[in-house]
């Protein structure tokens, strides 16, 4: 069955040291599923504004995302965020955010896709997050991210969420802020606690680390040479994580083993994405292209003599 | 044969928010040779002060250190560090560094140090540095350390030193320092074309970064749930990985493969230093014990389904 995802749909403006990007498409649901569209078919639910650009449209064609969930509303205007990087590309500055759209009701999700079994809710509001969830009483599978914004603001509708969710997704900072704990592990512990049975914590250039509770699991990112816009990473990791999981046999138990693959093959396709603005790079990698590099890898991080 | 090590030796007095330790062992050569021991036979080229404990020669032989090298030298003082640790583990201050016999001639070389093939430069001015590599010419592999201080102070000669080595180690902030690019790659390419053949990058809970003509080697740390003492992570990580090499066949030609396995003996060496206090933790840990964390740390890298 599909995996579905709600999250935001955006109109990006990007600088860098390496060029800009006006309007480009963006978001975090966009990044996710393009990246999971690699491993099956994807579904996204999420308002957009009148002023959303018909050409974005071909790039979800491109991807096969399924659109029936994405409303076009009259009278709104589309989320739109304007971030500036430093020259260490680690530090961004955000210019200027525009919920608009976002800030509304979700759409109403289509009659047909209440078979899907896996749940991703990217990065949006809690509230907004736990509305998805709710349309999905047989789900196998809910996965979530968040951010500082929803910590700081919605911590309460939050707490509520992670009771429900199987896995949590977020960053270092993110961890440390909703746990106050700095070291990582004790941190995805803490959440283990308030609920998911395991956490991903994504470090960005350092890569990433898994806790469940079978143990532990620290991957690093791919070496990458030349990053061009690390805008939507963190979504394309957890689109090719997730995709990768719900590309498994329906029945399975997701194991610690297959996280940390689902982890491996996020890393792969957030490693491609970072390499061009928007999803300039996805639009020219292949599944084969993510295959090879994923070999390497394995290869780069077998210990074995 | 024993490989060989010079750096500084220490008495040190850490503040960490897990405690305090007053007056323990220390310094860059100490923590290298003790992590480098569990591989082989190990000397220590340095000298310490009229003021340096007798007992801290139990912990040498405990690690079985061959200390012929080291001249405990009437009217002068042993080089002393004073750090604290920040809530967040990875930020230190230091309060305050005596250089006292480490801004001193290094005593002579042993006779019978000779035979020596692998030379590990820990921590010290390139000056130093280069005496002792200069009285290897023999030499099979030889692998520095440097850090910040070197670089804003000492470049002329660090740089004459670089030409001179087969691998340099350094921490992410100094490869930034001594090059000016921000990307690690970029960084130990750059470096690179100074000499070394290979550039190992140490980046604390990060992990490590390889970069070697046949390729990039990244791995993470070994999660660390309990974090009491990170001094002397990097040198205990540099003699993890300089000790598992030397271990090698003599006429074998060092390969990207043994390096990666290298820098994961470093890794868990380092993993198990950081438990504790100065070398409390290591005076603890046998080969055996090394070895299973090792083949964790291998299965948790394991990405094959």
């Amino acid at each position: 069955m599909p995996l579905i995802v709600t999250g935001s749909i955006g109109i990006d403006s990007v600088e860098a040291p390496t060029g800009t990007a006006e309007q480009v498409l963006g978001g975090s649901s966009i990044y996710f599923a393009a990246a999971a569209s690699y491993f099956g078919p994807v579904r996204v639910v999420g308002a957009v504004g009148e002023d959303f650009p018909e050409p974005f449209f071909n790039t979800f064609n491109h991807f096969k995302i399924d659109t029936e969930g994405i409303e076009k509303r009259a009278g709104s205007k589309t989320f739109r965020w304007h971030g500036k990087y430093h020259d260490n590309m680690n530090i961004r500055d955000t210019i200027s955010v525009e919920l608009n759209v976002l800030a509304e009701a979700l759409p109403p999700v289509p009659m047909n896709y209440g078979d899907s079994k896996h749940i991703f809710l990217a990065n949006t509001d809690p509230t907004s997050q736990m509305t998805l969830l709710n349309s999905f009483p047989n789900r196998t599978l809910a996965i979530a991210d968040t951010m500082d914004l929803w910590i700081n603001t919605q911590r309460e509708a939050l707490l509520e969420l992670l009771k429900q969710l199987d896995g949590l997704v977020l960053n270092d900072s993110e961890a440390i802020l909703l746990t106050g704990d700095t070291n990582l592990i004790r941190a995805a512990e803490a959440i283990e606690k308030l609920g998911p049975q395991f956490v991903v914590i994504k470090k960005g250039e350092h890569g990433s680390l898994l806790h469940h509770a079978d143990g532990q699991v620290a991957l690093p990112a791919f070496p990458a040479r030349e990053v061009v816009d690390p805008t939507g990473a963190g979504d394309s990791f957890a689109g090719g994580m997730m995709g990768y999981l719900a590309s498994l046999a329906e029945d399975q138990t997701v194991t610690l083993h297959d996280l940390k693959r689902a982890m491996a093959y996020g890393t792969v396709v957030a490693s491609y994405n970072i390499e061009a603005f928007s999803l300039d790079r996805l639009m020219n990698v292949s599944r084969a292209d993510l295959d090879r590099r994923f070999e390497t890898f394995q290869t780069m991080l077998k210990l074995e003599s």
